[in-house]
């Protein structure tokens, strides 16, 4: 008999201002989609040269009827030169045009990391996390993956059955990011 | 009422020697699998800088249960510097991998595009072909695409449905090329 | 008999504020080495992956007896987002050690040109101010020039005997950059 | 009192056959010029990708009054595959442009090192020679230098004045390379 799936649902995003959307996104309205979220800080040298540019690759390359990409500004550090002003001079000067949503910062404690990273145990940026159709997370990537095995990895999602069950897939992978502890080269 | 396919078979390669390989291979024997051609000269600046380390990139991405990668070596200019042993070294320098065929010379003069050249009307190198499982022709690229879109591509093919009936995909792309009438800079 | 230099002087640098210098920095004091400028808006993405890291291998290649870099901000756009603070995360995060100055705003008008941009004329971001070892303005380069060049460039102003004169060099090399009427992609 | 130079003088190139010249080049021909030799094969693959671009990079800044680029053909491993027609159809195809020699294979034993390689005692491929204006051996690279330092070494030997004695120069550089006990990856 066929049990429960081992993935876990993916919790709602808590996001305060959102950009380069009419309406604010919900995962819920996004069920029956892969989607891809790119966790990022506008400072952060790897989001910058790598992880965004990635996303918008995928953002170009795949149909909306079967992939949605998201920007999450998860801001760890540098706070009061991250401001939502700042991101959104940021994201016209980068071209970038998918959703973009600022993550909700703690209220406990400026300095804390923000809601959605917590919730997600992000480690740092960039970081991508990719959800099923059914609403489950299914990668949470730390680092740099390659355009091909991402590309593959995607379009599993997009073609698999819809009750499939694997294993989760949590990994790091190399290249420069940023920590709650810094930035690495 | 279902019609027969828009595809067209994918032609037999004509194979006077291959390399990396213990036995010959025909596209025959592969059928249930999707497969890469990366067709090349070892002379040809576009295929040395992109295509064959992209080919490596596809070889190392996908199960070979789901996807096989030939390198096709099709020499249609400096026949005498790109004999196959000289293609042997070449291989050996850049540790390519995969099996890679040599595509037989025309018999009428050995300045016409070898047979498998002419068979799939291959316009230069890089070239790719992607075959389905059923033995279909669903790609002809000539030039160079992206990683993320062709990773996508594949995918497509891996997991669709076997009777999947699509129109025809042969394109040109931008990128440093070779064909009969000279290599691009 | 010999005349005047067709050179003209280079204006001193207006700046009100300075990072990672612990004394502020005037032209005149530099006189006898050869000083480059890298005039640059930290949102500006081709100062990001082109101009600011090739300030930073002209650092690295030339002794600091001969070759001083200066990093200027020449805000002129998004100016809420950029302000020091801000700029002074960047410069962490992007591991930029050399001396950076802020460029003074003009009074008239906070939307205006800063001042030293307006001095040097500026054409966008990122430019690069070349001046000699007696304090002449000799390069003035908006856009992207390769390294081979520059290091030549700055070499040929190095070696020279002290009496050279030559035309002025103001250019625009291709390359992605922001005017005052935008950034280009 | 200054005694003599501390630096070798450049023993002359040995050379089966030029191409990209009408007549056979000398280093005591360029006296008074400096010259860079790009020792390389064209099945190495750190030549193809780095080596023989920068050369051409050279090639295209400085004055042919100052700098000479010279490329060097020195086989020493998959023989047959590097004859000189096949090296012509290379420096054809990667519209190589300064002459080129193929380095004199030895006499000995076809498979030893060929003779300039073993008087200049190059430990591989790609190889930098740099000899100064008088003839006097500067630069010995293996591997690979970047852009900005290598225009600098070079701009230092244009403008030195003719008497200067420094300390030979010979270094080993991180990057593919080839080697008589074969190619890095």
């Amino acid at each position: 008999m066929k049990t429960a799936s081992v993935y876990s649902n993916a919790p709602e995003l808590q996001v305060m201002q959102w950009f380069n959307t009419p309406e604010p996104i919900t995962l819920s309205d996004l069920r029956g989609k892969v989607v891809v979220i790119e966790a990022f800080q506008m400072l952060c040298p790897g989001c910058v040269s790598h992880g965004l540019p990635q996303a918008m690759r995928i953002s170009e390359t795949f149909s909306q009827d079967d992939v949605v990409v998201i920007g999450l500004h998860t801001v760890f550090e540098h706070h009061s030169a991250m401001q939502p002003h700042a991101l959104e001079a940021f994201l016209h000067e980068y071209r970038i045009k998918f959703p973009v949503g600022v993550d909700q910062p703690s209220e406990m404690d400026g300095m804390a990391l923000p809601n959605t990273m917590q919730t997600y145990q992000l480690r740092g940026t960039p970081s991508l996390l990719v959800i099923d159709r059914m609403g489950r997370q299914r990668l949470n990537l730390f680092g740099q993956e390659n355009d091909m095995k991402l590309a593959a990895s995607i379009s599993k999602l997009i073609y698999e059955a819809p009750v499939a069950e694997e294993t989760s897939n949590v990994r790091s992978i190399a290249g420069q990011v940023c920590t709650p502890i810094g930035c690495t080269n």
